[in-house]
């Protein structure tokens, strides 16, 4: 495959990589980037990262051939107005969102059928703590999984397209259900992040009193490390899957509540049940 | 300082580190070392962890200068029981142990006085989620924090040797009380190690109905390392510290209620509010 133009609208960790590693690869002519700041713009500019950029949506989908819209969760609805009236008849849209429901659900709301059916929603899992263009690396989709989730608006062509791209960068490509994917997500990923942020901040008002981080360890910052991971990115993606999240904390909320009754008993054998049941289903998902 | 003779009671990750450590760095003479395993001693024994082994810990602690339990919470009354009329007059005792109150207590019911005041409680804050000899290694302590809790009782000197020792290890020794101790580590890390055992179990049980564990990413699994951690000293930590940590969960569970709150009334501000304070917390304390 090869893109003449690629335009890629939010130029941070993940559209940057992606656009590093398709240019590393010789996979496309033109990069332009698109973003509300000129100073991540220009630095991707100067990383080698997008030949040009717009600050104008409407302007920098001229003449793409395909689109990769990478914004927080919270912008889709207002992009997908912006370039709807602008974009080349044959372009093909996609997305990166980390919630697929919501992004699905805008997309119908504000796409004429035609492009409609040319946008096919997908989710790259990978990622790092790490924001902005200057975190991105052709490397991040090596072996990593893109979820895409196409639906019965759909075009396959499209699908195949996005698909080839993804495969260019490195990763493996499976479809799913937009709900499936939502749920499985908030589960691995959203909920976890609900974990970590809330645990942090539980400890930031503690350590108050009690100096507490200085006695973390390795363990501690590995199990946080997601607490460092873009705040209002993180706002939109638990707000726009809020529903299986709050699904799935519920069901974490009543096995936790399990656990501390074991623990407050004194139960070992349900401890042990607990703990020996998770560690053989981390070894063996981590093996 | 040196060690004319060395013991080790529990030659696992933990101990058999130390050990290593300090042969490297020529601060002992012949090192003992004793546990249940016998597979697990000959294997310290050619890994060169140790020079020979006792599974009787009342034979091993014979012409000791420094004996160092590493073993489960569970077992150190007995092991007090087992050693304390064979120890020679001048031998200094200190452990390992992940939580202080419960050992303090074992060696006050357990320790005739003189012996008492020659034992000094400690906790190395290094590990990895790995365990047994083979998971052992000299640099673990390198730049980490020892914590020291001395009691009343406790001898200056003991004190000093135990302090020396880890110092040449590589760490940092700090003191506190026992029950601040037991405090900060409940909440950095034995509360994390629940929270991810917890999450790991619920996931598992999911697991069997959509496969979620397929499209998880690297945050999910730094995430969910330490639920790879051994169970039964896990279980014995947290029983061993109960009260802490059920304190600490339950303000986690009050916060994470507010999260949850927030989340399904769209209160955007206070998600923010709580997403950036982690984050801050988060990327002041590691970086």
């Amino acid at each position: 495959m090869f893109i003449q133009r690629l335009v890629i609208i939010g130029v941070g960790l993940i559209g940057g990589s992606l656009a590093s590693v398709l240019r590393q690869r010789a996979a496309c002519g033109e990069i332009v980037g698109c973003g509300r700041s000129v100073e991540n713009l220009q630095t991707a500019v100067q990383l080698g990262v997008i030949d040009r950029y717009e600050t104008n949506p409407a302007a920098a989908v001229a003449d793409a051939d395909m689109v990769v819209i990478s914004v927080p969760l919270g912008e889709f609805a207002s992009i997908f107005r912006a370039i709807r009236d602008h974009v080349p008849e044959n372009v093909i849209l996609t997305d990166v969102g980390s919630a697929k429901a919501c992004v699905v659900n805008d997309a119908r709301a504000e796409l004429p059928p035609a492009l409609l059916s040319r946008f096919v929603a997908g989710h790259p899992i990978a990622g790092t703590e790490k924001s902005g263009v200057t975190a991105a690396f052709p490397e991040l989709f090596e072996n990593r999984k893109v979820i895409l989730t196409p639906t019965e608006e759909t075009d396959e062509h499209a699908c195949a397209q996005v698909q080839a791209m993804w495969e260019t960068a490195g990763a493996e490509v499976v479809s799913m259900p937009v709900e499936h994917h939502d749920e499985v997500l908030a589960a691995t990923s959203h909920l976890p992040h609900v974990l970590a942020y809330s645990l942090v901040d539980t400890l930031a008002r503690m350590d108050e009193r009690v100096e507490v981080f200085q006695f973390a360890a390795g363990g501690f910052r590995d199990f946080t490390r997601i607490a460092s991971s873009h705040p209002k990115m993180w706002h939109d993606i638990c707000l726009a899957n809020r529903d299986a999240v709050l699904s799935v904390l519920e069901q974490f909320n009543q096995d936790l509540a399990v656990l501390a009754k074991a623990l407050e008993q004194g139960d070992s054998e349900q401890i042990l049940t607990i703990f020996n049941r998770a560690k053989a289903a981390r070894d063996s998902f981590c093996g």
